[in-house]
């Protein structure tokens, strides 16, 4: 509705507009705040649409009208999640053209912006771990959040001097996604102080990754490399 | 309580004994059966013990006596997928004194094991994934089904000739047996005919395993992988 209200809008009349705008902006934010906090204290599985609205003090129907299913805030908190990520890569990536340094980066800034949810990650696993749930990273409904992760996969490779097959380079950044994953699932059972063993898996799978990339060079491996790349990347087809 | 019926039991009392044990076992397998059947029917979160009674024409009581909780019949289902993967591979393995080929050995008639389940490893892995689960692979409660999972891919590490160091040959089957669970993850997503893409994605990893393989003794990769190794063995610690 907001959307339409923008069609044959006269100049005098968009400063209103935007009020109206920044106004959505709030409620939507207050709404996913509010959801985050409930996901905290109740769990994933025991906070509804509608325990979010009583809280926010926003109407029901206002809440349903931003959000029409709790798939649907989920899907903006990935998003948010992952703009959240790009902000915090960004500036540090800047500084580096080591391709193993740029990946370092990007999980390490993504493992920091999910932090706050890990008190809820067993919950919020249940719900998206079946291949049916709107809720995987890999679903239909996951993906501009999906784009937005790989995106930053493709920027780590793209802004990196590096001497791999254009083959490999294509593939990878979904690999490297998928990798993380792989790390967020690693993340979630992760129990120590300060995420201390996800963080020294990730130093070490880095670390191997530096002296193994090289190889992948040699005619040798680059063959079944390139095949094992391309049917991990298509986990989704 | 049968198992306490053994205690001071005389020679002649043995016969009606083994019976009684024998009837035991027909009805747990009664249920296990009509349960599979359910939860492929159902799926597995609408399948409840008193629908397995009643399909089976066991009493709800003497279902609970075997089966006290849900939990404890899903026990039962892997520990039972365990022992019939281990009678698939162990003729197989008789036959190969190659690392990479018994690795391939074990996957295959792993996958093939599962496969009746796959209609319902949606609603399963929904139920496993938590790290707070019980039926979580790595829970406690999974510890009987885990190890004759790990030992299996112990014997094929046993029973193979290979050069590599021993620090390393000792994690790697605890390893082995986590790369099954991403293995049997990665085939709960597969939807291709004959689980087609799974298969491809385990040869192309067992040979660029065995191309890999001989680097790990390589000084530069030992220690950094042998960390990794150990890291990953550890997940359930």
């Amino acid at each position: 509705m907001f959307e339409n209200e923008g069609v044959g809008i006269e100049p005098e009349a968009a400063e209103p507009k935007r009020r109206a705008g920044a106004k959505a902006e709030r409620t939507r934010a207050l709404i996913r705040d509010t959801a985050l906090a409930s996901f905290r204290e109740r769990g994933y599985d025991d906070t509804t649409l509608r325990l979010i609205a009583q809280e926010a003090g926003v109407s029901l129907g206002n809440a349903y009208y931003y959000f029409p299913t709790k798939n649907h805030l989920v899907q903006e908190l990935y998003a948010e999640v992952q703009r959240e990520h790009r902000a915090a890569a960004t500036e540090l990536l800047a500084g580096s053209d080591e391709l193993v340094d740029r990946l370092g980066i990007v999980y390490r800034t993504g493992l920091a912006t999910l932090e706050p949810f890990h008190a809820f990650a067993p919950g919020f696993l249940t719900a998206a771990i079946s291949p049916r749930s709107p809720l995987n990273p890999l679903a239909e409904d996951s993906a501009e959040a999906r784009e937005l992760a790989v995106g930053l996969f493709r920027d780590a490779v793209a802004g990196a001097r590096h001497s791999l097959p254009d083959d490999l380079a294509r593939s990878l950044p979904e690999v490297f996604w998928l990798a993380y994953l792989l790390l967020a699932l690693f993340w979630a059972y992760d129990r120590s102080p300060g995420r201390e063993r996800t963080l020294r898996l990730l130093d070490g799978g880095l670390r191997l990754l530096g002296l193994a990339l090289p190889l992948a060079r040699l005619p040798l491996l680059r063959r079944p490399l390139r095949e094992l790349v391309e049917l991990v990347a298509a986990v989704r087809a």
